[in-house]
């Protein structure tokens, strides 16, 4: 690439185009408003996202049961990758030779990518972790991988991302403080070779994780060494495993105040719906979760009334959308009758459709916090949110 | 509905636009043009339909795999539902009370439903055929059921269909004289019932089923009775189920002449490539097959250098689109890796693509078969079709 090229590429950027304080309406645990929620814009090599925004799952180079084209349809800007299962299958450095992520699945936009530590810890047989990084066999057919910082940066950079996270140990839930204290002082450290080895390109960014557990003195320390190292943007890490919904709201109420204002924020693995929005009148701005496209496969689905099992006898007959106010080709074009049908008869185009509704949901969603952001009524845009959701589905036809 | 609306609607009709004579030129068994391609259109109450037509098969109310606004997108024009597959899941009631086939699966053009004779003998369990129909239990779930010529009229008049299909009796292969003549005379007094039971409707169809085994004057005896019964359209039925390629084509090349010329010829169930090809050059109008759809899931594609199996490990770094002369989101879109990596991850985005990819194939050669007979090269286009599929794919990268 000449320097001309590289001069079109816009650096990494992060704007914060509106704010909205109001935090008390939700139900949370605290009304202090620590940090509400922020209408922003990023910047980057591959495309522009505006967030709150919510990266679809692509674990395996694909958003499973949709084609790229129909992800972008439902307003996803940047999807996520992930490390552990690239690296595995079809491999890193193929990847590369056939042009980076981006060109191998198709998806022409931004992509974050996952370091592989949590999937290590959750998927990989035989792990051993040690000071320098983590040895562990594939779930897929028992062959030896090795992981460290800068593996994992060096394999981020051969995908192309657009968005690399620092290789960390997400603290499981429960750990003691003093398991969670060690846990994230380790992550600290390959934080910071996460750091030296990557290599700066324009408009490509690096993310470090905030760990800590359920520690307020551990998050703040977190941060500390994170903001010291200096990166892009500031993911939360560790939340929504297991922990109570209530704890994970107090951690972020914590952390969000202490991370630079300036730099997006991404709370990992997250969410429900209610959690999205909970997390976004908190300061959050970025979000991924496997629940639409999981639950798209697993007959369920999310609406404005709630979440709806289509394998349910009441749908059997109901001729009506899946979702009245939504505008995906699901909801457009076909009845629960025959959602239901197809979920049934254990047909291909059942998950394809849910999983396409389920997105477009999620979309629909970040939109209209963008929109309630910029026009100041975030609170009530979530109260009538969160009413209608937990009002429940339509009565049977 | 009233008059008024019932005057709007087109009748049924099939109109010859050209004819291509030239048959020697494929390798048949016989230089006898005893019948060359048509080119047609047929008219129906629900859209008009280009011959020599393929027509995908969506047995359970869906098209595997595809979206209905997908299946449109490749060319296809006409779907096929399966009688027997719908009475038992969903009921045939059920999608009559919600509004017919057509709008139960979202596909606003004409629908052929096959008559359920088929598949009572090849899925259903404990068959017990008598002369006046058959009662078998569903592969489902083991509960009863009967079909006979009436109810399956009926269960295809409840579904909406455009074209309903006689009950008949598939004469399995191998079958002796006595067998395939025993079989074949209830196919007809079958066909006669059909006729009797069919509530005629502007722009709807009954087609009638040619059977008699690979025995010329079996063939022209149910040709003559079906003919004095008088159907909109006749099908060639119990050929593709065993017997050797030469013997099916012997046969066709007996059958179509017999068969009135102003009417559209189906032959059900056919097929691969080179078989529809045969077929169009011995007068055949109508297709219908299962192979684009279910190779689509079996990593098995239809390209213009004939059949590729992008699970071989041949393909994990061809950066090259699965078939460079085909148009489909799956060839515009994806690399022959790509395609492989998704295939070898068990990925629905796979068959989703590949059944994309066939079915489009399979328009494009219905579509390149009517522009050759418009032509009159029709001898010409056969043969540099058949010789593109048979020089096998393209070298390794």
């Amino acid at each position: 690439m000449t320097t001309d090229d590289t001069a079109a590429i816009p650096d990494f950027a992060f704007t914060v185009l509106a704010t909205d304080g109001s935090l008390a309406t939700d139900g949370g645990p605290s009304a202090r408003a620590t940090s509400g929620g922020r209408l922003g814009r990023l910047t980057t090599a591959h495309g522009e996202i505006d967030t709150p925004a919510f990266m679809p799952v692509g674990t395996a180079a694909t958003v499973k049961a949709m084609r790229p084209e129909s992800v972008a349809a439902t307003g996803a800007q940047i999807v996520l990758g992930n490390t552990y299962h690239l690296m595995l299958r079809p491999g890193a450095e193929r990847v590369a030779r056939l042009g980076g992520l981006r060109a191998f699945m198709a998806w022409p936009g931004p992509v974050l990518t996952d370091s592989g530590g949590f999937q290590v810890m959750s998927l990989a047989q035989l792990r051993r972790m040690d000071e320098d990084g983590v040895t562990f066999q594939s779930h897929i057919d028992g062959s030896r991988h090795r992981l460290t910082p800068e593996r994992s940066v060096e394999i981020q950079h051969l995908l192309g991302a657009t968005i690399t996270m620092a290789f960390d140990e997400c603290t499981p839930y429960p750990a003691t403080e003093e398991q969670a204290a060690a846990s994230m002082r380790l992550s600290m450290r390959w934080a910071e070779r996460c750091r030296a080895a990557f290599v700066e390109r324009p408009g490509h960014a690096l993310f470090g994780i905030v760990q800590g557990g359920v520690y307020p003195d551990l998050r703040r320390e977190s941060v500390a060494a994170l903001t010291s190292i200096g990166f892009h943007g500031y993911a939360i890490g560790g939340l929504a495993v297991g922990e109570p919904h209530d704890e994970m709201l107090a951690m972020l109420e914590h952390t969000t105040p202490l991370l630079p204002g300036d730099r997006p924020r991404y709370l990992m693995g997250v969410g429900r719906p209610q959690d999205i929005i909970a997390a976004v009148l908190r300061g959050v701005d970025m979000f991924d979760c496997v629940m639409p496209t999981r639950s798209g496969r697993t007959a369920q689905a999310f609406t404005r009334r709630g979440t709806v099992n289509l394998r349910n006898a009441r749908h059997a007959e109901d001729p009506r959308p899946l979702d009245e106010g939504c505008s995906c080709p699901c909801c457009r074009g076909h009845s629960r009758a025959y959602l239901h049908h197809l979920i049934r008869a254990g047909e291909i185009l059942g998950p394809m459709l849910l999983t396409w509704h389920n997105l477009q949901y999620y979309q629909d969603l970040m939109r209209g916090l963008r929109g309630a952001i910029a026009e100041g009524r975030l609170a009530a845009f979530a109260a009538d949110t969160l009413a209608g959701y937990e009002a429940g589905d339509v009565e049977p036809v």
